[in-house]
């Protein structure tokens, strides 16, 4: 028995993330769970246009994000209710730059990565920005045998019905594996 | 102690969708977990160009994004392995349409969401579409005062790195709340 509930977003939770750029010379930073993946290299961003950080990252065509894990919730949630217009945000995080020299990387999340802006559709009320990443950084803490193991990453994932973040389960099952016994008709 | 990983995308986990959409006449799905949020009302997916489903978007401008249960892993799962152009996914589910005549709602899921196409991007590999969400149906047994309750739905985590499926674990503390604490200095 369905309700239908107008036009609600219910694409959740997403992955919470702190996106940055370097604006007027310095790091600025924006909480934003509105993210998503374009291709395999790219990551999309649906900021609003109140953000300062999105002026940075017109002006470079560059920026950073970083996965802030579970224990960093106070400094992530206080990152997304201040702007970078009326609090400088540049002294919050330990910040360290590689290959692109305006994309902050936050030393202090287990992740964080550099991505050049490749797309930017500009909606009525929001920046769509598109990053191509460049490189990336991982604590080794939270490698296992070599690659990023998100059950030691905790990431906070973001629900915008509870206005809550929650954390990240157990895993249910494998991909591209746990469905092979049931197949489609042929065509 | 920080490690370089090259290029690794490491935004993970996000929210496993099953995308539809209606070619020469019948539904056709594809699961996409390269999915994101644009702005309020607007869900992203980026989808590689081999996918029919594809097709059936950019004809019509419209598309449907519902979200499994972790009961329906293995369906999920195939639906994500076998492509439309070889095997019929129109069977797969019990579909009904609301508004969007080619937007195939999925009964089977706890959450689905008709959405009209605003935005298409091309990128080489990948279609970047943006949809508007139209209307939004979802089970009674997953509401919580009238609320998508997001522990009801169970949905599924997909993380590349693991190449899993993972569930979501409890509540860590209230958006826009737990860092009213902490406040960075004044510009």
């Amino acid at each position: 028995m369905k309700e239908k509930l107008g036009d609600t977003n219910a694409l959740y939770p997403l992955v919470t993330a702190i996106v940055g750029s370097v604006v007027d010379g310095k790091p600025d930073f924006a909480t934003i769970a509105h993210v998503g993946i374009a291709h395999l290299k790219g990551i999309t961003l649906g900021m609003g246009k109140v953000h300062l950080t999105n002026e940075g990252i017109k002006a470079n065509r560059a920026f950073s994000v970083s996965i802030p894990s579970m224990d960093m919730v106070e400094v992530t949630d206080s990152i997304g209710m201040a702007s970078g217009r009326t609090v400088d945000k540049s002294g919050v995080f330990e910040v360290f730059y590689g290959e692109l020299d305006t994309a902050p990387l936050i030393d202090d999340c287990p992740v964080t990565m550099a991505c050049r802006l490749i797309e930017h559709v500009e909606l009525p009320t929001h920046d769509l920005f598109v990053g191509e990443i460049v490189e990336t950084y991982v604590d080794r803490a939270v490698l296992t045998n070599g690659v990023v193991d998100i059950a030691k990453v905790k990431p906070l994932l973001f629900d915008m019905a509870s206005k809550k973040y929650w954390s990240l389960g157990e895993p249910v099952a494998k991909c591209w594996s746990v469905g092979k016994g049931y197949k489609p008709p042929k065509r």
